[in-house]
């Protein structure tokens, strides 16, 4: 019978968690050779039962494959297992995907350039179970050869994975960015909803016109984006003035609500500067100048 | 030659700045009989060039249609023009699209009561250039009957327009809240665009990844909503003390390409608030809690 992953090449995943177990299931479903390790052994045992070879060491788990996926709780976790190493990384290339900022990510880099390592950081945009999905979309950043040369592999991981650039902070970079985003749109719903919730609606009720409202919001994103890379932000639809007046409703509504002002606070403060700049004509995209410096 | 618009019943505008003229022209475009009034006369010019009635007093103006839209800046600004008409509204469906407060709004409701005239209040969750598109939604809660004789005329306006409920205060209630869920997700953005602009990166690069992941956090919004309504919040995905851990990343990569620090330490102190009452091992659905006060 013909085999469709015939000749996949051998990948090792060090580090089962709930994301580590999610990345080596996708490559062994994938018909990758898989060796796995993790600091609590038990945690392979489901895939050792698919057919993914447990390594005795992270030493033999790194010795078994020309690509070695990391994904543990933090970069310190990471180097904590990865330094002891000495040369059995040489000529692999090494994937960190633990989650951490730039600022670690160029760190590891150069740690891996000192060791003749060839080294990819990347980002997860995704939750387990929608690893090897449409739906995953992972960031890589680091040298565009090593990325090419193992492209086909990290692609099982999810349809949307992207190769970001040479700078290796870029993928950690992208991750912070994009989780503040989900925070900033989650906690703003989590207030709406309690909100809302004074009235005696329910969550589910209001959830629809919430993501109804959150797909208009991506159009500005997107309009405003242009904005920001020329450094003009003309108001195309509302003003900031006039973004601060409804902010005070949202103040008043959360006061006599009982529910949480301080997100409504901070929001009207940073346009209430953007207004003591001169930026009250201007449109939203023009409240880029308050996040582009530290503080008030 | 057949007429598709004939007999479309008159409608009233007032008040016809941005939003008020995007209303009347609709009206117009659609064929209905609209009279228009606003302080400043001129405005009216391109909207009476189209066909529209200038009526030469706020009383002639409602008299004119058993339909009155007011969209003027804020409720004062609309008790100032409604107020001393005496009877004129009575017998006549008043809705009132400007922005407000629901307590606004139910006060507005009491004074129409008192006054014998049937009230809707409404809101408008899209700019003037998108009013009487597919993507237009808005908002109106009041007496259902009201609502349901003009469904026809307001459904003009976008074709997502929607009735929330007797409760006169439900379309401004949900108005903040989404729009609420508008600044939390550009600021957050905004945010992310400061961070990634810190590697030269710019906002239209950035954007499509952005709005990628928005996509996936309204599929976050929609399991929460269930999980805040059964009041249970088991991890679905990440658990909340996974997210601090990396919120941690969020304010020290601001701090370190000297980017606003302010909205990810209130996004990691409302987290942490959350931790430090046990529920770090829940799911981020848990943080409705944390809306749900005032403040800590
Ligand atoms: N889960 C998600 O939704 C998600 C999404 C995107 C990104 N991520 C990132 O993926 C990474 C892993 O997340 P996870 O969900 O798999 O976390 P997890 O379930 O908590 O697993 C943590 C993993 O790290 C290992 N580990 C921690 N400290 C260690 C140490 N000092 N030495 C050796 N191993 C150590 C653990 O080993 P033991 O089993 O022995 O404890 C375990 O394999 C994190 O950086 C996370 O931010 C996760
Ligand atoms: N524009 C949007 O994107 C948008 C979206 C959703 C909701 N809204 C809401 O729609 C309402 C109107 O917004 P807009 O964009 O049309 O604002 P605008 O362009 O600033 O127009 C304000 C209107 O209110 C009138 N007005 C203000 N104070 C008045 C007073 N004391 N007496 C009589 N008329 C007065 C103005 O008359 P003059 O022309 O004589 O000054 C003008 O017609 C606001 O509540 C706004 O929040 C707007």
């Amino acid at each position: 019978m013909h085999n469709p992953h015939a000749g996949q090449s051998p990948v090792t995943v060090i580090g089962l968690g709930l994301m580590g177990q999610a990345l080596a299931g996708t490559f062994l479903g994938n018909g990758h050779p898989t060796t796995v390790w993790n600091r609590s052994a038990e945690k392979a045992d489901e895939l050792v039962a698919r057919g993914a070879t447990l390594a005795a060491s992270v030493r033999d788990a790194v010795e078994a494959s020309p690509l070695v996926i990391v994904c543990v709780s933090d970069y310190a976790a990471a180097h904590g297992l990865l330094a002891p190493l000495g040369d059995a990384l040489a000529g692999r290339v090494l994937v960190n995907l633990t989650s951490g900022t730039s600022e670690q990510a160029r760190e590891s880099a150069e740690w891996a350039a000192g060791e003749g390592v060839t080294y990819l950081d990347g980002a997860i945009m995704a939750i387990p179970p929608v690893i090897g999905t449409a739906d995953a979309f992972l960031l890589y950043s680091g040298p565009q050869d090593a990325y090419d040369a193992h492209e086909p592999t990290l692609k099982a991981l999810g349809a949307g994975t992207t190769y970001l650039g040479a700078d290796h902070g870029l993928a950690s970079l992208y991750d912070v960015a994009l989780l503040g985003i989900m925070w900033g749109t989650l906690n703003s719903f989590l207030h709406g909803a309690a909100l809302v919730g004074t009235a005696k609606v329910d969550a589910t009720v209001f959830a629809p016109f919430a993501n109804r409202w959150i797909e208009a919001v991506t159009g500005f994103v997107s309009a405003y984006a242009g904005q920001i890379d020329e450094g003009a932000y003309p108001a195309l639809d509302a003003t900031i003035d006039t973004h601060v007046a409804t902010m005070d409703h949202l103040i008043h509504e959360s006061e006599s609500g009982g529910v949480n002002t301080e997100l409504p606070r901070l929001v009207k403060a940073l346009a209430d500067r953007a207004v003591a700049e001169g930026r009250g004509g201007d449109g939203y995209a023009a409240m880029i100048e308050q996040f582009r410096r530290p503080s008030a």
